[in-house]
């Protein structure tokens, strides 16, 4: 709970691998990755390694029924070995855990904050982010692919004349900052994650506006001039990966 | 889902129950509520009723066997009919929703940062808490009434003298804040809570340090500004809650 | 399982908390204890208290759909610190356990007992009684008491003229006597019920008819005499508390 | 539910099988039914089949650990097909309905009440009752068989030398009685139990001593003057039962 | 989970209860062994007893809904005390173990493959498999008493005039070959199963062709001409099988 | 369930997708696909994907503790959109299908036969399946992939001095066969295996000899000539999957 060992000296001019404290890791986003689902992105956030699908059916659950709007929602899973040691299968266990609920509702409503449900049309999106490989961040890499299998999802639809426009309004991107080694820094990765004190998840869309603001201190409280730092940070790497979301959508889609 | 006629009209002086943006709603704390409890507080935030009682047990979870320090865990639920329609029993259904184990998880952690774990000795602090009846802000009514009730507790042990002093650091308290009517306000109940956009709530230290910020925008997403005005907000409720925590502590404790 | 200690000596003339043989603790019934439901009692035999919300719903379960008739059922739960020692929150384990099911099951026959299904219409009743501090008998006073929520449910169904006459068609009440010390008692409280042998619950109409008898003796079994006895202070107990019942009913309904 | 056309006409002067009010139905007892089991007894009432198997594990649950004494449980399931329509499969449906828990929580208090648990050895007697065939009565019939099974088990344990005297000090049986067509009538059958009113079972020893009384009414209420002359017929019948016991176990153990 | 001392000497004429490596154990089926199933079996193979029940419901699963054929599944069950020592309830554990699962989809796939579901109209047969007494080849048993039950179940609708013509096009029935002690036997009893090594459960029609074969090596692999052995053996001991159901089916019913 | 058009017509030379009766899809292998796990492959056959990692963990499940040898065992899991339509993630739905516990029951047995369980120690290597993307033959890959990855952490095992030598005596791999337009042929796609009638599943090791043979006709059963070309068939397919494993060890290891 406590492994200050793998905090680097305070004195480090840089981060243990390297980066400097506004520098996200290298992120690769890889469209068409399997085939059968209507958007199917890998997105990379170093050595994080998520695989978000995107599900259109046509139906919704049954508080939209009969409105004629859509519904879009989020589920999110981790493979056993995805982590250092071997965690248990979900599925075996039967059921999910509280953090796999947490994070796959704050998948839901990032995306959702983007849509126009009414505009969807009676049917659902469903957003499947599985963890293939895992190294921190796993939720905001999964935000920030999701959005993009989302999108590939809507062409579908789009290309299928069954909707005349899309309902997405905004793109959506999602990022970690945290308090490490007394220094504020960008997306963490899994040591500096679990070494150190705050951390907080941070979703904006690309007008730079919030959707989720999540800190959290378990170690020490953490300050409002740390909060405004980290802020601030989160703002700079969201509107990174915009432009990183949006350079892969002008590629051509690979699969 | 979309109950704009919920909202009060946006030239209101005053909030629908009267109240001044940055007012709490009437605090009531009562120590003593059970019995059988080691810490027993009813909170009241308005009509928002919860019960917390604070359990010690003498053994920990595994992962802090042979530590020789402690831990401290919440649960939370809701009783069917706390709120306007009845609400499936958990215990019926056979599993807590996704909304209940987030809430136990953040009352957990909130109680975690002001807890010296090492000094608690090898035992578990349990804090229920019940909600009687639902009005809005049952997860900030409970974590402030849930530090109350383990101040309580910790004395049990002072008194029998398995400690010698207390492990608790500092007080926690945590109140919601929110955008009603394009208007920050302080402390919302259920009307403003379903009717309107942003919602955020906030834990902080009797130090003015934050320990928890949980802003999120179903609706529209929020700016910097206007998350800025909803932290000052915040800050100035919580330094009254835990001026409440203080003079319910100074009165003697009835029960 | 013995704690044969806790038996008071049987030379003992009354019993370890003072009262007679043959009477009940102090009973205290509070309505419009919660505001969202249709009826709402706080019931209390002694240091016992119960929380019994009467629910309406427009719907019926499937035996009864079409039928024209209505449900009336009922749950049951104990919040986990209403007792001595923490017992684990049922909807954490995710299962009721065999005496809940068993309780809950008894408090909707003998509510069901003095109901006129048919005349309620295709709407069910739900009868939640939530142990918020257990000292024995929880299972009576939750009958006693759930009985006066159903009623004032009832009323509010009468006042939206819903209803054109009441479905209830008599009280129905209950109350635990058991052979403590070798002599027979009314309503035990936990250290009598804990303590000594046999332990039977009745439940009676205000016509001084049976609902449910239910005798045990895991202990030594029971003669017929002794039955008899048992028999004879349930009845003069429950005609005090069904006339306990008329007196709530005749006060003002507070809320 | 009120398969009034099943009800005799009241003019009749025996029930619809022909037997008399006070009549048993045939009841057979075939001990060594399978091998494997210490214990193993088909008990029939008429044409309700119940297998009764006692299972002895060196073993005991928590409660009971180091405590030098042994403990008795029982658990009950019926085959789907046992009944005249076929009902869900218990193992697949992934939980007991809150009948099986409540009758297997019944027929292991009333062979707990005729066994000296210190006596027994810190070891488990298990008694499994599955329903091959119901047709009403399956918990008496199943605590009458269990006795028999019991017994044998003991059998098995004084001969290999590891109790050195029983711990069984009584016989116990149950059975049904109730109210049908306004006349108190013994072991009923699936067709007396479903058409009419009041139900009572009960369960006693060899010395005519009361273990359990479980009178439930969903239908019309019942008099003092009903209770006992249920309660006689009631105890007829169980000296029956626990005479047809002995003469079994009197009989060369078949297998 | 090697017990080679259960294994009989090499030198061994015939096997551990002196039958030739070919020859069935006594195979006894009895039918209308309970009275409210359509079609109600008890089949033994020496000492393994299973009930095969068949129960007809004019209603079909969704995947069938809407086509006017019908469905037909299978479940199985073991009582907790078939076996030598006492396995835990499944209905208790809350779950079905993967054994459970594998084997009543066996025996679903066996039935179905000689049935013509569309001919047997928009309803389903489930086959209820409970094992009171096991000892080996209680899967083949199964198969082979559900043919009958089913049989038999089908009758009761050409009699009621439902169906003008069986959809049971061909009979079917199971056995059991394996290589003990290196040598190809018939029909394995529980000693054998348990000590040796490849173990192959059959399924074939009364045409003498294959509906399954399931081979298993867990302890040496098998080679191709010990494979065509075991085929042979159980290809001979299906058709007697066939022939004893026939039998069967030319008494009268007993029940 | 008999989507006869999807069957080629019966006078086609070859396969729909071009492939020759005896032909398998491209096999790809790729080691070292995740960085955590002590042995990870990616195996491909044609357009089915799945990640085979091996964990070891230095405990064993309770049936070989103190044995001093260890355990191999299975998972197998399915994305939700590895299929041409989302199926509902095992984990949500709170249990594993029959269909997954019959598979990954079959991989686990299928290791088992290769390894010498005492020789590993006493120690668990669980092989996780998970199919990233569905075409047929998920459970054959699987097995075949899972090797690759078992003999990656043994070499672990081996590196690190905690084994002397490999327990693996053996390659193992899998393939299908079936029955299509009337025609055996090898390693059915998702369009072979749903159109036509019978299927087989064989797993063989390195010397040629059977582990496993599940062949299954739901259409119609099948003849032993068929059988035999079947048989005939997966042998000559196993030797070369056999053959590309061994490539693949040959090769660097990738990661």
């Amino acid at each position: 709970m406590t492994p200050t060992s793998l905090c680097p000296p305070a004195s480090a001019a840089t981060r243990h691998d390297g980066r400097a404290p506004d520098e996200l890791r290298p992120v690769r986003i890889t469209r068409g990755y399997t085939v059968h689902a209507e958007g199917s992105v890998l997105i990379e956030f170093g050595r994080t390694r998520v695989l978000c699908t995107a599900s259109i059916e046509e139906r919704v659950p049954p508080h939209r029924k009969g409105s004629g709007g859509g519904w879009v929602t989020a589920e999110y899973g981790m493979l056993p070995r995805a982590t250092h040691t071997r965690s248990e299968r979900e599925a075996a266990r039967g059921k999910q855990s509280g953090r796999t609920q947490e994070i796959q509702r704050l998948i839901g409503r990032a995306l959702r904050a983007v849509f126009d449900l009414d505009a969807l049309g009676e049917r659902t999106l469903t957003l499947d982010c599985d963890v293939l490989q895992a190294d921190g961040g796993t939720r905001t890499a999964a935000i920030t692919g999701a959005w993009v299998a989302a999108h590939d999802a809507v062409q579908t639809l789009l290309a299928e004349g069954k909707l005349a426009a899309s309902p997405i309004h905004a793109p959506v991107a999602a990022v970690s900052v945290g308090i490490v080694d007394g220094r504020p820094v960008l997306d963490l990765d899994y040591v500096e994650d679990a070494a150190c004190a705050t951390d907080m998840n941070v979703v904006m869309t690309g007008a730079g506006h919030f959707v989720e603001v999540q800190g959290t201190a378990e170690g020490a409280p953490f300050t409002r001039a740390e909060l405004d730092a980290l802020l601030g940070l989160a703002e700079r790497g969201i509107a990174q990966l915009i432009a990183l979301q949006r350079a892969a959508l002008a590629g051509a889609q690979v699969g």
